[in-house]
């Protein structure tokens, strides 16, 4: 028995299946290059072993505990926010017992994935069976071949991207470079947290950047300079990219005095709460202004309603399950920085949604046209066999595959990128044969574009 | 030959057809659960024979006029709006004459299965045929097999809600409780009619209300007092649910200082416009407190531009086939319902939409993190083969399968109620059919999904 | 080796291509009726030959030249915008080494359909290839098989409508009908310039209306008669239809002296912006009055946001592939328009979209009721295989078959008609052929609708 098959996620009809599997042979063994994810820098620094099942499993995944909980399982059973599990055997009792509930999902996949490919583990999960796979796990993860690095190694990561703070002195990028391991690990540059206002200590975030970098961060020009200054830093630790997670996807284009008065009244906490939202624009377009100086790629991920459920914010904080997508309007937004660099051959801006209804809409046409933009993958709840299914077969039409830039994993759960970049080459060898079979691409073609979603569009892009 | 083939609906695909045939089954045979419908419990309390023809098949069933209607048939030539149809031989060869007009449609699937299952008929209905066709309904109509009490066990249904006015007596649920007939008949609680302000005669339904209840209606707490009361009656008479058929899904919560004050302009007759829609907003979130309280599970139906076609409502009143769909948002608006009740362990809410891009972007992460939503079936346009395939695919991946709640039939025509069942369970079983097919479930796995999309989800979220 | 495969875009699975192939050969060699478009009546006054391959393929295609600007040529490079092209042979290099980027895209069936079926070529084009292809098509393009009217009637097309100013003198549609020539040749009213007051030189244009037709053209009833007048040209050279393409959907309903007030507002220039939409809409309304009296069938182009890309319009002026969809409203949108003469049974109003959303949500449900609406097909970025198996799936079980028209192949390239069509065919064939393969519909059913698709209903919707 066994819980993959060879030909998971490949169309049924045999002739299209048989050039899914040919195409896919093709990119299985590529190597993979994640330029856009959420995992620790400081667990490769220090390539100490992974915790027990739970603390890798259950706890840091919010695709998993929003599940749960939406069928009545509480917080406090899966000890959600805890530094500390104090059962996590039963806790994972709790998560195998209801593993029924990830049917059909996109998390099913992943773990599944993970289980087989690296715990041996091929009876389906169950209440039956969670001790068996706990202990198993459990074992496996105090071996070396479960450390970060061997791991990293074993997935065969060519360059793997974190998130971070313009206020991380990112330390553990330091010490991986600093050590004899040769694994690529770079930082990204995520400004949100001194540009948008409504940022937690926002007031604070913009005190410390002055602070770190010895400029006047109350004044509109030393403020700028002060980020100009850290995006230098983050270069020069590998950074190729910045990311930008705002409410939308406005921007704005303020003169230079009307933008320094704007800041002054943002930064003394006189604004109103519209101007807020200008700000965030205003930056977006302060950030193009620099990427086009310095180089590095912006990637814009708008349209999530932060913390919609107000009790469990309350208890909680972020990240618990309960960031809901919006509507989303991309083609007046983004004018004003378009109108500004988006003629501009040195500039990449790459755009994703949780709106699928932009991509054929709004994202597909702006990509088939702007030189500056690419679109990225399927995001977040998009990020799945149908998801990505419906972004080939919107967007293709009108950006062609090479205003695309690969796949994203996005993720904090180190264990799932194998699985997570094992779907989107299955599904993208499956979009293809689909292509080859009803005869709007030669199988050539289709080999030579599965190559390049897979490794070649994505350094491109990224300048990886 | 016949109107019906075995396959209708499955994979073309051999080995996913084979696999949806087997699935399908598993559940062809299980009984019919019809928590939400707009059949007459007068049938079934007096249990006299249907009508002709076109009482049965045109008249009642605005999805069959609307679509004459949109080719140049007029309502008079259908004698729509008539108590006596005069030439009813007349309008069935209109309506036999213009058949084709449903190909590609689900009225065609619907009308097909009970022409050919209900009362044997198996050639195309057309002009040529459109007498036989009368001749032989009319003939069967008047035998006992075709009276209501006879139907209702002949399809097996298990359970089969109607939906009620609070002013409503339920003298003919009272009837058949009474009576020794066995079939299980409940009626649902819609207070449309004294909730919704810009309902036709909502003051006078408001005191209809208060003599109902002995309640003074007139005041805020009386009003709430007398709601009380009403729900607490149809549940007597078996109701498990309220339904609320809103222009939007808006919520409020107002202090209850608020609320009064706000009640008594909408009473009085003095409030804008844009307070009527607050009111009915902080009306649902007084239903679910109210539902919390007493179980009754809440249903939410927003997002239809009622009567668009002015001329015809003028002259025919609601009903006539011009509802048209409009942009729906929930994100925002159920957020003050959520915030107050979101994570009640005793609240069901079901949602359901007529504007399919909520589906992925906010019903699913909607209802795949709170505790208190599930999706609702298709709705009205989208209760199609495509409109299912649509919303199992956007739907699935980030809610699951158990955060949905099985099929509505939703009509008026009775007769329809197999027919709009079996396509509900042969899409499902074609869509399980193609996850086994390209290994994302394993077929036990779909055959026990498929169980519980027709049945067991159904019983639990209605608690039936 | 070939470019085009018999079966292309034909289902995959064998069974259900079989039934296409069927179904196509019952449509293939039907006429084509052109009934919306953008070729140029002169072509077929003058009976020139058609200019180098660079002027035919590259420079007047949007579609093309959009796609290379957004990977980083210049429009310098492809020399967009000269009268002359310097060095055809050097832009037609360009265009063939990133031919590769159309792979997927609608683009790359059209040229491919093209360069085999009239120019013989059959080795994918490529930068090897790009000067033998030149060659190719240029030596042929002198031949007297190329000239226009030898074209026309090898693509076998019945009536080919162009789209025309008021303002236009129609000279060319003159000349071809006083020519011993055939072909049905017929212009399309579209009164942008002389309705929309943010039409470039909409004042110059109002005058230069007068001046055309005697009438007071300052004066509101002056301007209603001038625009009456030119109507009954155009239809005394065969118009049958007209064009609107509107920022929005939007209609008023204004009365007699307020809509002649707003017009003078308008035309004085003293209107504000808000009151220039509202006079767009109160334009599609006169329109719709004055097509219940001459019978011209309306047709509305909403929703496109034009000239996006400030810079390049700055530079090049208008169409250089910077026009971008937005979100468009229907329902409140058209209501004025409908409640005055939505129920006219002499009224044909066709309905396009850039936001496929509305396909399922707005516009299905409105030419499922009203009479006077019909859908036109998938538009622009939408005019592609995928656009418009999501236009069948989205629309038909909602409108059915017979409130659709037909295909437009809306271009300025003439010798894509034929491709265009082609797809059209292929695709309405591979929809029906899964209906008839999941037992929808019939055979014989199918082979009626798919004729319906290529000739029946455009002709009757158009009234060609």
């Amino acid at each position: 028995m066994a819980l993959l098959n060879d030909d998971r996620l490949f169309p049924a009809d045999e002739t299209t299946r048989a050039i899914a599997r040919r195409l896919y042979q093709g990119i299985r063994a590529l190597p993979i290059v994640s330029p856009h994810g959420h995992t620790q820098a400081s667990w490769f620094a220090r390539n100490e072993p992974f915790p027990d099942p739970v603390k890798l499993f259950v706890q840091p995944d919010h695709y998993v505990f929003r599940m749960l909980y939406s069928q009545g399982v509480t917080l406090e059973e899966l000890e959600i926010g805890k530094d500390h599990i104090e059962n996590p055997r039963k806790v994972w009792r709790t998560f195998a017992k209801h593993y029924y509930l990830f049917r059909g999902t996109p998390t099913r996949l992943w773990l599944d994935y993970a289980f087989q490919e690296l715990f041996g583990l091929t009876d389906r999960l169950s209440a039956a069976n969670a001790d068996h796979y706990y202990d198993v796990i459990a074992a496996k993860l105090a071996t070396p071949e479960f450390l970060p690095r061997a791991l990293f190694e074993k997935f065969n990561i060519e360059v793997l991207a974190t998130t971070d703070s313009p206020l991380d002195y990112l330390a553990d990028h330091q010490a991986i470079r600093s050590s004899r391991w040769k694994g690529r690990i770079v930082p990204t540059f995520r400004p949100d947290p001194v540009v948008d206002p409504q940022s937690p200590g926002f007031a604070d975030n913009v005190r410390a950047l002055g602070a770190l970098t010895g400029e006047d961060t109350f004044s509109w020009r030393g403020y700028l300079r002060a980020l100009q200054t850290r995006r230098e830093f983050f270069k020069s630790l590998g950074a190729t990219a910045t990311d930008h997670g705002h409410p939308t996807a406005l921007t704005e284009d303020l003169g230079e005095t009307s933008a320094a008065e704007l800041f002054e009244q943002v930064i003394k906490g006189t604004a109103y709460a519209a101007d807020l939202e200008i700000f965030r624009g205003q930056m977006l377009t302060e950030m193009a202004r620099m990427s086009v100086e310095d180089g590095l790629v912006m990637q814009i991920h708008p349209g999530s309603v932060r913390n919609h459920n107000a009790h469990l914010f309350a208890r909680y904080g972020r990240d618990m399950g309960a960031d809901i997508p919006a509507p989303t309007n991309y083609v007046e937004a983004l004018r004003p920085l378009l109108n500004r660099f988006g003629n501009e051959r040195n500039l990449t801006i790459i755009l994703f949604t949780l709106d699928e209804t932009t991509y054929s809409r709004e994202l597909a046409p702006l990509a088939g046209h702007y030189p500056c933009l690419r679109l990225g993958p399927p995001w977040w709840f998009h990020d799945s066999a149908e998801g990505m299914r419906r972004f080939r077969q919107m967007a293709t039409e009108t950006a062609g595959f090479y205003n695309t830039v690969g796949f994203n994993d996005d993720t904090r759960a180190f264990l799932s990128i194998p699985a997570r970049h094992d779907v989107a080459r299955r599904i993208d060898a499956a979009f293809l044969a689909e292509l080859v079979a009803d005869h709007r691409l030669e199988e050539d073609e289709a080999a030579d574009v599965a190559r390049e979603l897979t490794v070649g569009l994505v350094r491109k892009a990224y300048k990886l």
